[in-house]
């Protein structure tokens, strides 16, 4: 939370006097600041996505399944893009943490695929390019703003099978690291 | 060029010594590493996009002409990623370099757009955030390969008036600030 709202350079005494502990506790606890850093994004994808996708698994209606979790991601991303800034800076590995999220949004994709609700030419590889492309607007809009939803709809439009135009092959997926 | 192929941390004086030049000439030209950076961006800018960017408007076909500006303004971004990552850490805003090339695109989407090859509902903002999008892949396929160009024709799908669904209002551009 104090990432969220004083940025991604919050001094770690504040974020020991919000969290009314001392900071040789919030030391104890963390033994860095990648260890604060990476509970924080955990905490953030438990809370936030993780009942989002649970309920998609129950949708019936595949493709609104996997708008809700896109949408579900993006809110995250943007309530929390001063984390993932954090986490980029001290060179946490966000991989493990949006791994499994991104294990379900390939099983959501695949569900719509199936029902032909996606174009048939989308591979898992695909996956979390989309959720990189979409991430990539939270910046140019208001922090404070739901802009981010008309690309989230946008995005659908491009993963639709009307009017697919072929697409050139899918390269192997590189795992950026930090400072890369 | 020392940028693309040694890094956003290259240092100066391999900077100076493979331009052939003493690191006190370099230091003349380019007072600081901003400037520096910047130099290079906008050199890569002038020798790469311009030229496909006057192509395109003697382009008849004005979908391929977006298209190709896309991707030369793609392939420019992906062979100087680490530049654009110096400019980050330098704190170069490159918003100034990037403009006058926006703006050409932002006028080829409006000329596709009329020529009813681009959906009707799209807006001059949403020009950069597409190029925002599409940049958000260059990180995720291996720097040799032109793997982003799958993006780019999923990208155009989704400009495509075909099967276009109602989107959600566009907020107002907001343009990043370097550390945030």
């Amino acid at each position: 939370v104090v990432f969220a709202e004083s940025g991604p350079d919050a001094p770690l005494d504040e974020i020991a006097r919000r969290a009314g502990v001392g900071i040789a506790t919030l030391f104890r606890r963390f033994p860095n600041r990648q260890a604060l850093v990476r509970a924080a994004l955990e905490q953030s994808s438990v809370e936030e996505v993780a009942p989002a996708v649970e309920r998609a698994f129950d949708d019936d209606d595949p493709l609104r399944a996997l708008a809700r979790v896109l949408e579900a991601a993006m809110a995250a991303t943007a309530r929390e893009r001063h984390t993932l800034a954090a986490a980029k800076n001290a060179g946490v590995v966000i991989g493990d943490v949006s791994a499994p999220y991104l294990e379900s949004l390939t099983l959501l994709t695949c569900r719509a695929q199936e029902a032909g609700l996606v174009r048939a030419d989308l591979v898992p590889d695909d996956v979390p390019r989309i959720m990189a492309m979409l991430a990539g607007v939270i910046w140019t809009v208001d922090p404070e703003s739901d802009g981010w939803r008309r690309y989230v709809t946008l995005m659908l439009d491009a993963l639709s099978p009307a009017g697919a135009s072929p697409l050139p092959p899918a390269v192997a997926l590189r795992v950026p690291q930090p400072g890369t």
